[in-house]
């Protein structure tokens, strides 16, 4: 694994030196909120290693990008300076570099236990739009929501189909989520369903974190996609099936989804995770010109999503998936959503969908894990067809290297009851 | 009419002292952008009046909500700050009134000649939503997109539908769209087409401003919902139905819409237009309890869209309609969007959807004119099935007061061809 730190990183750690991903956090409470880097158990606080002038290459030495409440700012300044602070920081952060390693006074304000450190919101979040990448999740939806014939429209295969979200209920890892009320389907002659949504689940997905924008009118190549896309969070899209299925025709999800969507602290960069870079699946029919890419790949990444239930130590694993199954690549993505020259703005959000692989124990949400609750699925001592009150559910996500993991830690959230 | 401006105002401006909308402008090329009010010909300029101590009530004395580049504070502070606002502004600039009326220089410094104001997007917008409100739009969408069987889907008479829209490309009015290119459907066994849109639209909505927002996980009743809106601008929705139409199943409108929205650059206030409420219509079959008004009413809003092809002097009228044709009031929709716990923000915009009223003349839109493009909408001399590059659309809209209007100014935007 060559690279070492002076700080100690346990093997099973995601957060070696090969790593280095980006949030935003407050070393204590009521302090200022700032950008920092997650190093084994320390986050490394970037505004002290910029206050101690330790950011000397040409682009960073004079910015304030680290003074920031937000990531937004590097984020806009794309990947030359990306390049040249990943650069810094693991020089900073290596085993045979003296200059913090050797000075306790700067170790002492720069290195903060992580499990002292607040995370908030790595970005501000001007816009949050899904996708609906996973083609088994897209046929075991269509299966589900519209019956066995043609479950996957006829446009699937030609575009990335995605739908606006909505950007202020995305929340941090930790956040606790209220089961939202609204209405479902009448049965015979009846009202609607008001209350309490009785279909509560989450969506395993991941999350691209846009770098610089485009002006609007303008579109980004797909073969220059990839240097508008900083990292990638792992993403719980939190989807209350009920109210998505009697309010989604004929203009898609909108409060079924609205009342929470949960990502992890930790932005993990391109950087990172490209000796992870394998091959995008073969796709047929052959994509548009603008869809075509000199090289296509995606991430090698195992997912798993635990649910833990209200009063049990353990939490159950429900599914293991993996970036890898999706069909439409994040930068097919990325230049799709340009291509009518919609402008995209540092640190928005595009999320895969959900991320189901073809075996049914790979299937990324409780609606197709349970069949739409026709399927119990068993979580120890117990069984589940949605959440329940209490449950909170856990996204872990990680590449395996040679000697090292680069991982995302975790994105929790647990279900309070309705109000 | 009563109340009387010492600024001259012809009878028929949208903006006499009984309006006193708000927005955001430059008195001049590279000057800092901050809120003024229309009076007349003039923007009236609230940092001028802040700076020179005139906002002397309890919750304004001390704020710095004038100085800022969008409203977003001012919304946030909520129905006593703009009460207090109001009764300020109106007070300096009546007939009445000497302080500003009599101090020359006072008078050069706060008041701008509208045409040289530089006119802003007025909030920074956070998230936009756009519904579906009017029936007559809905149904007729619904036969040319699914044809004649249930044009009006079940859920429709029992929640506002919505979907969420693209923040980042809204625009004020002025602002070119180029015309967006995209995918279209396939004909026969080819691949889709793929080019500058065929089909492009406006969509004649207005949109409500958001004042105060709430939490995430709490909802806003229905009978507060009033104190939550700080306005009504005009609005814009460019739509290529071509793009939607291709795009939309199952998820609803992405890029058909996302390439731009234009608003309206003044604010008008519900205080300026409580004189111009009226009852709803009636609903039937009831709303569920949560929808449920004590009062339950609507603004009596004409509203004109008009075509001005490059090069003609003359600008088209193509339809006429009037808020008051929404099924779904504006308390309704907010409170709607809530239900679920989804939190709003000040400055967050919420198109009504477009207006059409129950004659063909007051469709909203070209799709619903031209019936798809199968007839031809008169421009004088010309005709239209959809927009061309170079055509200019101007939406105007007002409210008829004894002796007076309350308006909204226009919201215009020229489509440029694609790159
Ligand atoms: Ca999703
Ligand atoms: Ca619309
Ligand atoms: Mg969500
Ligand atoms: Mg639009
Ligand atoms: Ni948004």
């Amino acid at each position: 694994m060559g690279l070492k730190s002076f700080v100690e990183v346990h093997p099973d750690s995601h957060f070696p030196i090969q790593n280095l991903p980006y949030g935003v956090f407050r070393p204590e409470p009521g302090s200022e909120p700032r950008p920092g880097v997650a190093i084994g158990d320390y986050v490394l606080d970037l505004s002290a290693i910029a206050s101690a002038g330790l950011f000397d290459g040409p682009i960073l030495r004079r910015s304030d990008c680290f003074h920031q409440p937000n990531l937004n700012k590097l984020l806009g300044m794309g990947r030359p300076a990306w390049t040249e602070a990943r650069a810094t920081i693991q020089k900073i952060l290596s085993s045979t570099e003296p200059t913090l390693r050797d000075n306790a006074s700067w170790r002492q304000k720069a290195l903060v236990p992580m499990d002292k450190a607040e995370m908030l919101l790595p970005v501000a979040i001007g816009d949050y739009t899904d996708f609906f990448t996973s083609m088994h999740h897209t046929k075991n939806c269509g299966i589900i929501f519209r019956g066995p014939d043609t479950p996957i429209p006829p446009n699937w295969f030609h575009l990335p189909i995605a739908y606006h979200g909505r950007a202020s209920s995305v929340v941090v890892s930790g956040t606790d989520i209220v089961r939202p009320r609204g209405q479902g389907h009448p049965t015979g002659n009846s009202p609607p369903y008001f209350g309490p949504s009785l279909k509560l689940d989450f969506e395993l997905e991941m999350a691209v974190i846009v770098g610089p924008g485009n002006e609007l009118g303008k579109s980004i190549d797909v073969n220059e996609a990839a240097d508008h896309i900083f990292g990638l969070v792992l993403m719980n899209d939190w989807s209350a099936r009920d109210i998505q299925a009697w309010e989604y025709i004929p203009l898609g999800p909108f409060l079924g989804k609205s009342f929470g969507t949960t990502i992890s602290p930790w932005i993990v960069t391109l950087d990172a995770l490209e000796p992870f870079a394998c091959d995008a699946p073969k796709q047929n029919p052959l994509p548009l010109p603008y869809l075509t890419e000199k090289v296509s790949k995606i991430y090698d990444i195992s997912l798993e999503v635990r649910i833990k239930p209200a009063g049990e130590e353990q939490a159950h694993v429900v599914t293991r998936s993996n970036l890898k199954h999706l069909y439409w690549t994040l930068t097919q993505q990325l230049a799709h959503h340009t291509i009518n020259g919609c402008n995209l703005r540092p640190g928005d959000l595009l999320g895969t969908g959900t991320i189901s692989g073809p075996e049914p124990e790979s299937y990324g949400c409780l609606l197709e894990l349970t069949w739409n609750g026709q399927k119990l699925l068993s979580l120890g001592g117990t069984t589940r067809k949605f959440l329940e009150d209490g449950d909170e559910v856990i996204i872990s996500g990680f590449s395996k290297g040679n000697g090292y993991n680069v991982g995302f830690g975790a994105c929790s959230g647990k279900i309070l009851p309705s109000l």
